[in-house]
């Protein structure tokens, strides 16, 4: 999983007074007595969820190290397994076969000015009892790292994004044939070796700064719960921005018999070697690099002078790997719906950890097994569901989506037709409701946060999360907080397991959880263990019940709902924000260029230079034309239109209580379905097929980060004039077709 | 001094082109002849300067430490005065006996959790060859501390400044009876102080965080030009703002026989005890303090996680001053004018340092003594200047500007009459043009700054100011340096010698200094030596050249134009500009304050708040009404009319050849005089009748920061509406005042 950081808008003041008579308030996609029927539902619901099951489940669960292809892991799932056919549910375990390379050698020394051999290691500490178990531990490591024995003078590249090469470009500093050290953050970490491959690097070191993870954000662990200095941080380095899952059966589930490729074909995998390491270890070779001062926003918190290099500090980096293949178990647990049975809404979480793991992934595993445990006692009361509920608890994500992304790819089929919503989680703490995801669901979810109630504070959760963005939001979200309807939801990049249902298949889907007082660097280290979380997490477990409550709600609602909650007004207008996001990219750029241009040919840069510091002439870059975006413009217009008059119909019969019912809403759901396919293509995005979904994709260059209409966007930022010109009519025809899908949904709902 | 960062604005792109041939341009206040004169003259001035010189006298006027009272101070004195002789200046040392107290003893221990004794000492380094004059230098400490010996628990207020309080506040900190650490920066240091003991702070450490000043910003001394680990910043702490000068005589020179306040009856010494310490010594007693983490702003590079306590760290500080008079021996060089002798172009710099003082003030003296020198010389050949010019060397600076203010008190009546123009330097360095002062003197100093060389570029240093702005500066400034045709200059505020001539008598002052290249941290340290000024600070002294031309123009130009060279255009441009600022001030506040209190209304600070932390409920503030500034905006419409008519019909005569002289300019000269006395009152700003300047001041709360348009900006600031309608109407009758003296001067020209 990434961090989840709650960002977002709320609703208006005016819905503060009237919420806690919420009760009797219609639902998205009920009809009156639909809408009462299910509120019935969900007391019963709540009624049954305890957090002593969360907690049981969570030490039982963390009690040793599960890592895809360990032992625990196996068991895990398997116990996982055992509760949901306990609860009543059709369970399978089913098994992918996936490439998962482990350490054999990794060897970090600093070779010159003076020497210094890396710990490479966490220590155990007396407070947290599963960190002794170093004999079943991954070592720090990045999986998917290339195996390597390189020897080169070291340079400090900050984050290593594509912009800290272009400081680096500006200072004459050529990283070609050295080895990299990044800090970790400003990106997926997978990011920061691809792209100092892309710039001739032959290593690449990734730390974690005390600034960003570390003593400057808090007191570290054990004392506080923040990451000390030989805590370290695992993770993938694959490259998931071209395809996630196993890398050696892109496309298809990666099946016993399915055909791979070779290893030295397969296109995800990192081109260099690849360390992780703590600061203790990085402390030694910053302090041992010469060269410029890094600029102000390069400087971390380590107590030295941070410099570039080249040099003199020298390395070497060796590390090799078993590169196996390891069985990873995708626990499904299904509960067939009474009137759509082939309308699926899905709701995942991962229960594989790099280590022990217990708020990545387990705080959200143990919510989602109660939310399924007290659906399986509804359902042993004579309920049924109208549509088909999924649990699936996914292996191996960790290392990339491996165990969601396979299911899909080998379910793909059946999926694209019976796909209805998916809903995942991943990590959950203390704090702030988080929601993202498709902004059709955006009103169906406000619906559903306005019912949960806060634990720490009694009101709705969505007031807590309005609350929090009054106070702290910029002076825009203060605006949005008091003006707007609904809490605006985030768009969805990538991290964690919706992506392949989403951005693969077109599925509409949401991430949700609650965090932001739950601080503390613990992630994808030893460190995150029961001991951590029940002292720094959410100690009395009181979100993890929040969560099941919001999710439960989530899937009853969508399974039980007479018509699919689906609202388009809200994703017209939020593709509108985008479509002016992406002209108004357009045109800085071009002003930008412009201003930069003119100083180049005024000679500023080489006047305002220090002679006593090398000079690099900058180079002028092309001039940013003019782009023609009317193609969107049209084709939002149209999508406006198709939104409104599908909204407000209704609206209308909502109101006049015929909100239609079986075979003619089973007609129309499946057109609502549709509308999230028709925002895909089969061909994807630009060099990386796998991605069809046209509006929401993870950043080529950020990873995590979400690029909305990413065909566009990614394109002007390459400035791509050609490739934005074809892509911006390439992205009007999709939102046409999503407009149509819309009128064909508004006239099967008449 | 302060530091001197560039900031500001320049010249249009079109100036480029032309400016190499700058040479036949004309010059403001200066007939065409009088204007090739004037520049023939410049050129012979030019090539009398001698950079030798600068390094010589540099060497011997930072051989040992000279502050005021000291033995080597006085003979630092005496030596000026003997060159100026030399050169034929009719020459005088002045002395005021003034208050300056020195430690006696000097304490600070950490008595809880642990024990810590601060060393409180600067170590001599190898490489500077001054550092270990440890017999003179003066020891770590703050001038006009208050007596005092207290034990208490320690709270750590950031930059103590107003905000930080509100911010303490808000966690429900009260510093009453504690002792405060502050970090130096984000105010004048005398302010920190001032501030604890408003909140009842009975001591306060100050201390040179690594973020702001040490490794974070570069190699430490000796290594780099950086302040180590034990380097420490004196610096007094007398509440400047207030009044500057002996703290015993405000108002009056301190001559031997005037009548001096008791000790305890002075306003301006501290009222408890503060201490500067090094962040070596910083360390050990904010690594002991507990309580909520720091907010993220608040927190500097030192290697730990920021606290704000109180406690458990508890400290003990005792510090007991020889409360002493000494002699403060002001230099005081006259060159008697030919035409208008009654008519003072000043020049002054200081000559007193903490230490050493090479960058700060020698690097600035030196630049000075050479202008004198090469004037000098010119006087020997038979020229004699327009107006009379006097050179000032000033004593006891660091203090808070002693030498300057009770030289300004002393001779008040005769300046009042006397004083054209005042122009100031302090520390100089290798980079690029500061310019800050009186707008009226705007046009002119840019005149100045097209003609004088950049010694590493060879383009104006107007030019290569420029280039910095289009390089670094925001959007706005990018802006403006390709539509302004001048470079903006600094509004002034204080920090070195020209606030008694500017803010006191109403005398129109220039503040010039290069730098921005020549970093480092030897700032009031004992390693603010010759031997780090000529590694790291401008080891040719080729800016201490540029800096001798371009004060030598300024002074030749003001001495020998026809009439004072005066724009107004630039000040009601600018003017106007505060009236906005402090329009949208209010305004700004307003929609804050509603927002804030409509927040608190609807309790979402306590809703977003998390439970595991104090929760101080914050208070509803009063409503910001709207406010009156007609009076100011009608005064502004005035004020633009006259000084447009005045630069236009000058320059309508200059092009017609028909500039006053002689009986004519004299009346016109001191009419031009009268407009910056007509920028005073009488009674000075509310609270502080020193300051007498309506347009600029020393902010109350900032020391060093200007506030413009004082009175009001500041009654706004303090909430205070009864006095921000009342300073309205007297700042639009000054600038009413201000346009009736440009009335008067436009008739005198025609």
């Amino acid at each position: 999983m990434r961090f989840l950081i709650p960002v977002g808008f709320v609703l208006s003041s005016l819905l503060v007074a009237s919420s806690p008579s919420a009760s009797d308030k219609p639902l998205l996609g009920f009809s009156t007595e639909g809408a009462a029927r299910q509120r019935a539902l969900e007391t019963r619901f709540d009624a049954l969820l305890r957090k002593d099951n969360l907690r049981e489940w969570m030490k039982r669960l963390t009690a040793r190290p599960h890592h895809v292809g360990s032992p625990y892991g196996k068991e895990n799932a398997e116990f996982i397994a055992a509760q949901f056919r306990a609860w009543g549910y059709d369970t399978k375990i089913e098994r992918f076969d996936v490439l998962f390379p482990t350490p054999k050698t990794r060897v970090l020394e600093l070779i010159a000015p003076e020497r210094y051999t890396a710990r490479l290691a966490e220590p155990a500490v007396a407070e947290d009892g599963t960190s002794s178990q170093s004999a079943e531990q991954l070592p720090i490591y990045n999986s998917y790292s290339a195996d390597g024995d390189v020897t080169a003078e070291l340079v400090y590249v900050n984050y290593g994004i594509p912009a800290d090469y272009e400081q680096l470009e500006a200072r004459g500093i050529d990283v070609r044939g050295k080895i990299v050290i990044a800090r970790y953050g400003g990106s997926w970490r997978g990011i920061k070796p691809k792209v100092a491959a892309e710039h001739g690097a032959i290593g690449c070191i990734i730390y974690s700064d005390p600034r960003d993870d570390g003593f400057f954000q808090g007191d570290v662990y054990p004392k506080g719960a923040w990451r000390n200095d030989q805590g370290a941080q695992r993770g993938s380095v694959a490259d998931m921005p071209t395809f996630p899952g196993d890398p050696l059966t892109p496309g298809i589930g990666a099946t016993p018999g399915a055909k791979r490729l070779a290893l030295k074909d397969a296109p995800t995998l990192m081109k260099i070697p690849v360390l992780p390491i703590s600061y203790g270890d990085a402390l030694p070779l910053l302090r041992a690099l010469g060269g410029p001062i890094a600029p102000t926003g390069w400087r971390g918190a380590l107590p030295m002078t941070y410099h570039i290099g080249p040099g003199p500090a020298k390395v070497h980096l060796k590390v090799e790997f078993h590169w196996k293949t390891v069985p990873a178990y995708d626990v499904i647990a299904t509960l067939r719906g009474a009137e759509h049975p082939d309308e699926w809404i899905i709701r995942g979480n991962h229960h594989d950890a790099w280590v022990n793991g217990a708020a990545d992934p387990i705080s959200g595993m143990v919510a989602l097994m109660e939310e399924a445990r007290a659906i399986g006692e509804l359902a042993k009361t004579g309920w049924r569901p109208k549509r088909t509920i999924v649990f699936a608890a996914w292996d191996a994500e960790e290392p990339g989506l491996l165990g969601s992304t396979e299911w899909v790819e080998a379910h793909a089929a059946l999926l694209r037709r019976n796909g209805a919503v998916y809903i995942n989680t991943d990590g959950n703490g203390r704090g702030f409701l988080g929601m993202a995801g498709s902004h059709t669901l955006e009103r169906f979810i406000n619906e559903v946060a306005r019912d949960v109630i806060d634990p720490q504070k009694k009101i709705p959760v969505l007031e807590r999360r309005k609350a929090s963005e009054r106070v702290n939001g910029d002076a825009e979200r203060v605006r949005e907080a008091k003006s707007r309807a609904d809490l605006r939801i985030e768009a969805l990049g990538s991290g964690s397991d919706y992506t392949p249902f989403l951005q693969h298949l077109g599925i509409a889907s949401l991430n949700i959880g609650y965090g932001g007082e739950s601080g503390g660097g613990s992630y994808h280290s030893i460190y995150d263990s029961f001991d951590h979380y029940t002292r720094f997490g959410d100690p009395g477990f009181d979100y993890g019940l929040a969560l099941a409550q919001t999710g439960g709600r989530t899937v009853l609602r969508l399974a039980n709902a007479d018509v699919l909650p689906l609202a388009f007004s809200p994703f017209s207008e939020t593709v509108g924000r985008y479509i002016k996001e992406v002209t108004k990219l357009a045109d800085d750029m071009r002003e930008e260029t412009a201003t930069r241009n003119q100083g180049i040919q005024d000679k500023v840069f080489e006047l305002a230079s220090d002679p006593t510091q090398r000079f690099v002439a900058p180079k002028a870059k092309a001039p940013v034309p003019f782009l023609n975006f009317a193609p969107l413009q049209n084709a939002l217009t149209r999508l406006n239109e198709s939104a409104r008059i599908y909204d407000s119909t209704y609206a209308a019969l909502t109101t006049a209580g015929r909100v239609p019912t079986s075979g003619k809403a089973k007609a129309l759901d499946a057109i609502l379905i549709r509308t999230e396919r028709a925002m895909t293509r089969n061909e994807g995005l630009p060099r990386r097929g796998w991605f069809r979904h046209q509006i929401y994709a993870p950043g080529f260059y950020t990873g995590y980060g979400v690029k909305t209409l990413p065909g566009v966007r990614e394109a002007i930022e390459q400035r791509d004039w050609k490739e934005t010109a074809e892509q911006i009519v390439i992205v009007a025809r999709v939102l046409e077709g999503v407009a149509s899908e819309i009128d064909r949904a508004t006239a099967a709902l008449r």
